[in-house]
């Protein structure tokens, strides 16, 4: 039986995030992508979320290389850590790979890990594939997709994208996708975020014009928080600023590293004179400033949330700022950005953040831009990537409303192989470990379900712990039963509750003793029961509780 | 000094939720509104949250009335809490009374509660004030705004309003807002949820011609979901069911009740033969049927959630089922409803969700129709109410566009006392207690700052439990360290760490030992200090660290 193109899904599939993708042809794999994603809020605790790189570590000897599109979070955030498990090199574009660096230093592994720079156009070999980088627009600079030529035929990943004509850098190269669709494409794998939006996403350029709307006339002083990896944005944001005779001064940890990087690299060219430090901006007249700041998805803690709640050390919100946000909201995250923004209305400050004003687009291909994607490529087979499930059908009906058959169309989840042939293209029904990795401080994977579930549980009803002596000779009762209890119910207006908790695990304890128990694991859930029965009827509520038994 | 008008809020001002507006002149006081607010999702394991009514209590001699605007949660739903708290006959329409009545009972209070129930049109004699119901349109049937004539001047509260020219109960009373217009208004208190809308909201018939869209040519089942309390959008639903000749049967028992209260009160009116039992359904065909569900923000455990997670007893998702959702999400609720659209499209459902299909029109007013109040009305004095800050200001904004002096609209607070005079209206300076109580099972007010600031570090990190037996003689050591976690990491991975924090805790009572410390409190607090500084180090985690000592 002739080998099969396996193409393997191990994140960005039926969620937002973390996207990885392998592909793997006989004793060749590489990776697309190598991302984070943000815990949801039941998952307590936890700072980031990992793919499950099993398979890879499983297969380490295959790995040729990993292919990064562009220098997101999404993308990138997980270099650190897959590049612990596993060792291959890494390519990216210029600015994508300087993100990277900037990672790996954090971590203190820039000297384990070897980053390959290319440009659009460029063709890696990696065993038996050959990546081309093609230059696409984002909301990031330098993002490419990839045309991947495998035994099999070619396969485009397209990573995120847009078509934007008027973009600074240059409108993604559709005359390459052409080319490849002429040639014939056995497999697409389509970004599908914004398929459920009609008609086109506008051009960053648009951001630019009425960015410069909200600078002329404006005499006070402009604050404005955006993404700081849209560089483009950034350098709007300078040449406004530079236009109206404004100094700009950053704030915000992710911001500075970003243009520190980005200056760097050359990929923001801040105007002669324009940037200045943020202890400078005090001397300058409101009308001759311009601060800009992380914060803009509502993050605690971040520089605009510290001005808004005047905990920020240098930038105090004054009657009349004008603060610009530049964004808008990821899903989750509206009630974040609004507790700031109602902050800074309290402090008088005048808050621009309506999406009529037109100073924030997408950086994701509408139906519209998706549908010239797939009429250039005309692919053998559709897969669409990047979404939940309500965008890969969205994504599959686009297609399926082309012409293209529905038995084309391959939906895939998490760690679902796909089997390729020059003519097949379908899920295998083989699967291969995949799911999430939590990490939590320095802890990578040593939080699971009985740890969050344990945590959810905390977090609801809080805890009680039961300290009780017994002697070891007897089994009776040396001292306590002493109840300590953490975000259950005010302590001090709540003694006779307590009380009554004490008694009842005296009366557990003498029910113990009279009918003989004396294995402490039966002692234990005997008083757990009846604490837990009684503080369910009086209180309706199900704290965690930890009986604690010692001998004397 | 002449007696002065009071305008308290004790709720719904910098919120959206718990609306209660105080009214007090001299020995006389009225409330408008008695409402819940439900949960941020900071408040872990808090159901509900009440008005903190300690000023209602302390004047409880004073209380001529609660005035009830509509049955919208947020407007009834402490209710059954104040009116333990406090005694006063409850105003309210027919359904509004109706509803409250269910609360009631569900509370053994009806007995406790004086319910009286009026039309709009009537005016209601409370000490010095009378209140006048006037009809307004809204999401839930027989709302009314309040005309309050005040020894100093009419005062009115709009309640939750939108102009709706073409609703089934025709369109609010415009005509009487512009009668006391012309009498002379001293205050205008108006809801600001909409304010940053443009335009006018849609009329509710809009809705019902789009759902008339969504049945016609459907040979499949249609499964739909909306607010229970939309009684115009339920009997919409009934009567598209019925032109197209399909039974409608109802799951969700917040659909259930409010279906059973609005049929006795004849606010819904059921075509004939149209609604049948939901056990009934199996034995139609699929184009024959409508499933009517709760679920509609993508609550945990509604009639929708189970059906699409195969946990609903009588109805499962099949393949084909069109499933409608006839609501928009609240803020905050964005990613629950996503999770339940996932899910029905991966059991293969149609699902019929999108703005542009305009299966759900806002219950509040939009700019242009603000702008007419203001414009009928013409208060000498404007207070925006039902609004967070950012709504506040845009409404103060709105009203301040339209020729209203800066210096007339009033931004409160809660708590904030604005004093009225029949030429002067401001904030006071005073302040009565105010803010939020938070409602946990059975208890209420028992979970404050402190509990729940544990619970938020119990759901962050977990927690460590350390026990110790120390000698009653010398302070020796008798038995442990025991070291107990939950929800920090799994325990059986990490049985060094587990030793390594029983050495640290060995470790420092040695020192307390040595030092010659006894108090207990040094101890407790020695332990917590070193283990928490190790497992920092260790983990970068911060659990909740509990010593608990006990003497033999």
């Amino acid at each position: 039986m002739a080998e099969k193109l396996k193409i393997i899904p191990l994140g960005g599939l039926n969620e937002i995030g973390k996207n990885m993708t392998v592909l793997e042809y006989g004793k060749d794999m590489i990776v697309i992508d190598c991302g984070i994603a943000f815990p949801e809020e039941d998952m307590y605790g936890v700072d980031l979320v990992i793919p499950d790189v099993t398979y890879l570590a499983r297969n380490a000897k295959k790995l040729r290389g990993f292919f990064i599109t562009h220098g997101h979070e999404d993308h990138i955030g997980s270099v650190p850590y897959v590049l612990q498990a596993v060792s291959a090199p890494v390519h990216g574009t210029r600015l994508t790979n300087g993100l990277i660096r900037l990672k790996l230093e954090e971590h203190r592994m820039l000297d384990k890990v070897k980053l390959v720079t290319h440009a659009p156009g460029d063709v890696v070999k990696a065993g038996c594939f050959s990546v081309e980088f093609i230059h696409v627009n984002h909301s990031i600079a330098d993002a490419v997709a990839f045309a991947i030529t495998t035994p099999v035929g070619v396969v485009i990943m397209t990573g995120d994208f847009k078509i934007d004509p008027t973009a600074v850098e240059g409108m993604m190269d559709l005359t390459r996708f052409g080319e490849l669709g002429n040639k014939g494409v056995l497999a697409l794998l389509c970004d599908s975020t914004n398929v459920e939006r009609l008609g086109y996403t506008p051009s960053e350029q648009s951001v630019a014009d009425n960015l410069d709307r909200q600078f002329k006339n404006c005499d006070q002083r402009i604050i404005l928080t955006t993404f700081a990896s849209n560089l483009h944005r950034l350098q709007s944001v300078l040449q406004t600023a530079h236009r109206y005779g404004r100094k700009v001064a950053i704030t915000g940890r992710s911001m500075e590293n970003m243009l520190k990087v980005a200056t760097e690299l050359d990929y923001i060219k801040p105007p002669e004179n324009t940037l200045v430090d943020l202890a400078q901006i005090k001397s300058l007249p409101k009308n001759k400033v311009v601060v800009v700041s992380t914060g803009s998805q509502g993050e605690n803690m971040s520089a605009l949330y510290r001005m808004a709640f005047s905990s920020h050390k240098q930038v105090d919100i004054q009657p009349g700022d004008r603060v610009i946000i530049s964004a808008s909201a990821i899903p989750g995250n509206e009630k974040a950005i609004s507790r700031i923004i109602n902050e800074l209305y309290r402090k008088g400050a005048e808050v621009i953040y309506d999406k009529l004003e037109g100073l924030h687009v997408s950086g994701h291909a509408c139906q519209e831009e998706l549908k010239i994607i797939h009429a250039l490529t005309r692919p053998r087979y559709f897969i669409p990537v990047h979404g939940e499930q309500r965008h890969l059908q969205r994504h599959a009906q686009l297609a399926r409303s082309m012409g293209m058959p529905a038995k084309r169309v391959v939906i895939a989840d998490l760690g679902k192989v796909i089997e390729c042939t020059s003519r097949t293209c379908k899920l295998s029904g083989a699967t291969v470990p995949a799911g999430r990795v939590f990490v939590d401080g320095f802890g990578v994977g040593d939080v699971g379900s009985v740890v969050l579930r344990d945590r959810k549980h905390l977090a609801q009803d809080g805890m009680i712990v039961v300290c009780v002596n017994l002697s070891a000779e007897d089994g009776s009762l040396v001292s306590g039963p002493d109840i300590i209890t953490r975000g259950f119910v005010l302590v001090k207006e709540n003694e006779d509750l307590i009380e009554a908790m004490r008694m009842i695990c005296m009366d557990s304890l003498d029910y113990c003793r009279n009918k003989g128990i004396s294995d402490w694991a039966t002692i234990k859930s005997c008083m757990k029961n009846d604490l837990s029965a009684f503080l369910y009827k009086n209180t309706k509520r199900n704290p965690m509780i930890l009986p604690v038994i010692m001998e004397i």
